[in-house]
């Protein structure tokens, strides 16, 4: 099978890192295919950067499921533009916020999110509550760092993501906690073993969980809420995105 | 003051329906400035839809704001984009599913939605449930008809619409009634004529509510969930819309 | 439009600070009737004031309205007897604790309430969860004064409310606070000034909710919870009290 | 111990089938004192009439135990007035739908309630949320029938409740009913017999959860929400309600 | 009436404590009967424990209404077997955390929980979530005592209760306090009288409300939940528990 | 890897069926070792059966991970002993209700249950509240048919399961149907054909699940919950299921 990992923002060493972890949990009949879009924000912090990473993540959706994918995966934790995916493909699309939550809550009672700065608290506080697991959340807390610094050497921004996963265990009685940006995903394997707690990156949950759904021959449901887009023109500039027929994965 | 009332789709005439509406309402001082990107969907029906509204959506928001705009109106009941528009600009900007929710439950004990089509409903309950009026809504109704179909002549659209709104107030004792569609403003009056029964319009609500906040002076609060988007490069053709230091109101 | 504003406790110094906010935040065309009722308690601290506030509450919406009133602003942020003054007349009744909530869901992401006593903060917990604002309320905080503290000249109660404003920026990241008590409706400006952060009166927000559902031509939906009294006897010395055919607006 | 059940309507015959139903549940060492106030309204139907049995409600409470009861019972399915009346005593006061629902959250899984009239279902689902028994509560119902049609010769208003009930097994599967008046507390035994599901009569069950707490040796916390009303002066013709130090039940 | 009060674990001295205070609160015309069974854990501290008091409760439930029960108290603040016990018979079951919170609900506005040891905390947790006390419930706190320890001489278990008790009435501002544990049942009637605050005993609570639905004539619907297990056989060594027509109690 | 497959109920031809599912759905490196204890109820049918399974499913969890298992799947819809067995051994552990309502989520935007009898309702609905799906779950239905029913020849069983999951997609309007029986577990690719909705099979998708967390590296945290039962001794006959320490995935 083939899981096409699509990192929203443009930034090709997270892109990298993100297809590290991809590939090192992928089963091994399970092909990674990790891009990020050529056109959009260098990262996603807050919804105006997410407004536009829509466009990129939505055309390598629409081509990779047309070139064979039978799984995506939004690699970034704020899984923008997940539904709007689902509506565009019939294979599934998992967010990595959505598979960690939903790991989190089969190998503990209740996590913590650590993310990179606090304004994506309130965002990953909204996604919790959709997702349903509100009551799971202990708390979502911010390392104080731009979703760059994860990129830079040193490793002052990793120490920073400790500290809070440290405080999480402590403080909030985090039994799971949640690495809250596709940037940490390397940091995931490390903070586990030394705390004894598991510590979840989204990147590995969501490949794994799209492994599961591929596996067990589940496809996004096409009635209702991720019906395909209704056919219709766009206007002017974004004319080349109207909605065509919905896509099905290769057969 | 100011009102930028955006149409978030590219269809001039229901631009110009949610025009007359705004105007209607407007107090005196009030000047209406009604528009719609030029590039776009020309009607925005789910998740992908709502997608590809942004850029203009965000774009005009950035452009009216900083020509004066002393509010904005998104004017779809999707109310797209609403947190990404509160980042970019510090003067209030009010959705009209967000309006018209507020003002029905200040006039009645709990309200129903009449929408266009079924795959609105989970949207709109989404946003029930974000605004915190879930318990309030007793249910969203779809009038099974695509949003352009209110812009038809001969008035068909209208009669499966007043059909929806009078079950509602049978069978969900509702009362009030949310017109769930931008293109239905025209349709309030002479329901709520008709029923006894408050028929929202969420146009007239939010540019009501515009008028209030604006009035009482408040901004969005640029701490937190509404900080400006932070400066960063857009790679690519998204360059032009890389988050510049955020715009004031004119003074 | 007239708008009648009703302190529900009988201290005429409050009443006349309201009335000054009243008129502040009024539009040009509407008349502000701002008053309190000659017989009750001089402050509302808790559940038992709030009863005998009633009387003298409603009697003066069912006069004010039969007099022209286009609607009522309760001016106490216990919001008491709302719903029965919804019962008594056809325009709209707004309470100041509901119209602040409402405005702050505008404009921030979620607020904190400073009221007086520890008594008042299960009575704005129970309203923030009657609203549907218990996700967006983060915390109601007592600044330890009574209501008539914020009569007395000196600012030493103006000062305590700040310190928990400021508290309530700081500590619950709060990007709204609202002034939980009409005797704090002069400080509210100042403090957003101070802080960059909306600090929310609710005398000003019901005033201007207020002219907007006036605006829209809403009325109090006399089907279901808020249908008339039914007319029936009192017994003994509240006879005069006893249901009238319902009132309506002045034409 | 000595069980102060206040009807807070005005009419005796109520009062006497009420009187009736606690004093054929309560135990041997029980004794009942069942009293109506002699000035408010007649029946309480909806939140202007609740506003109006407050002031004798109150009264009679601070009468009664100042007299020595151990305990007050509210005879009204609407809780009127019962976290007011908590706070000028401190012996234990309980709800009739307060009680009612704990009792029937004891017996089975999920309840619905047959009430009077339209109008006090959305008063009825308030308290259910109130209490936290709003997934408990599968629907409230109402026979449509007036409060005093069930002080009517004839049986035509018990008809209707008992229709009501057996709808509610039926349609709703509830595994508890409650009867939503304390008019048709002489009906609940009868109906139990002939569904073979629990009927619950709000007195009888707050006689005996009263008996409880008074058993337990429990009163009402005066710290916080409880708290005694603030001792200050009331206006004009209420000046004789000003709150007075509290009350103790007698020693 | 008899009430079966039944230690589901298997320590004598805590039977006996148990049974001290059952017989301290019974009404004068109650017969308790406390008992433990001879198989099973020595205290129940998670859910493994848990699971292996079930047959000896659901025995001794089964054994002690076939004998005359008029009702049945399972005195561990897990409320283990509580829906499995009602299956199986039709007069009432009480759970001692059930019965703590549904009184405490009705003496003040929110309370809090000591328990024993940490793990403890997220089965009471999920238990007021299952009861409708989620929002009531504002702290399960953890005493950090093995359930055992409070049969020691010497009061340290003791002085511990005591101390999270302070800083529930402190810190959370609890209005009532619950003891997590039966065998604190001897502790809540000192600490009720030092603090001011009702301390509350679960056993106490279950009797009294027993009492009350025996009171009522209520029994535990046999339709839907609690319908009487299904005959069938069970295989191997347990095949002597296999479901059996349901007991009634003694006529 | 090997994953347990624990059938709870000692009926063998429904664990051949789960084998059948759990081999069929499995990657190729994953041994599934499907199996019943020789003790206990033929079927689970409620709160009484489901204590009775336990003691056998706690000893064949305790066994199987002792000598190797990496996961473990309940394979009945109650998802009894969840906790129980997470506390018991440190590798994942999976209900087939938590999963398949997890990948629901991930597949269509609201979801039904298709259980056996009415008293599985309320059970599956806790255990949509306990997992945080409530909002997601539409409607939990029953086809009125016996577990065991669904072991026997003709297909009268299936025939009324699927007229219940048409109904599901029909007028619940689901977007994903779970078959609430792992007896159903041979329905679920049929009905996904003739449907074009996904119909989800909770065994099938507990192995994918188990099979995704082992390969994530994730095991049961020890911390707080499901902290390790505390050693102690068992009375009686029970007493060789005491707690030992805890046991280790065989490494």
């Amino acid at each position: 099978m083939r899981i096409l990992v699509i990192n929203p923002n443009t930034t090709a060493s997270m892109t990298d890192k993100i297809r590290e972890t991809a590939v090192a949990v992928a089963a091994p009949g399970t092909e990674i295919v990790a891009l990020n879009p050529a056109d959009g924000p260098v990262s996603i912090e807050g919804h105006y950067d997410e407004a536009f990473c829509l466009p990129g993540l939505l055309e390598e959706t629409r081509k990779g499921v047309a070139a064979g994918a039978d799984a995506v995966v939004i690699a970034c934790f704020d899984d923008p533009g997940l539904e709007a995916c689902r509506e565009i493909v019939d294979v599934p699309v998992v967010g990595i916020c959505e598979a960690a939550m939903a790991a989190a809550s089969m190998v503990g009672h209740g996590f913590s999110v650590v993310s990179t700065l606090d304004r994506a608290i309130p965002i990953i506080e909204a996604l919790a509550l959709k997702y349903g697991f509100e009551r799971h959340c202990r708390r979502v807390r911010a390392a104080s760092i731009p979703v760059l610094a994860l990129e830079e050497e040193g490793g002052a921004a990793a120490a920073k993501v400790r500290e809070q996963v440290l405080a999480a265990i402590e403080e909030d009685r985090a039994e799971a906690v949640l690495l809250g940006c596709a940037g940490m995903t390397d940091l995931a394997d490390a903070l586990t073993r030394e705390t004894g707690v598991p510590v979840i990156d989204g990147v590995a949950a969501a490949v794994k969980f799209a492994e599961a759904l591929v596996g067990l021959g589940l496809k996004t449901c096409k009635r209702g809420a991720y019906a395909p887009p209704r056919v219709k023109s766009y206007s002017g500039a974004l004319a080349r995105h109207a909605p065509q027929p919905p896509l099905k994965a290769a057969e």
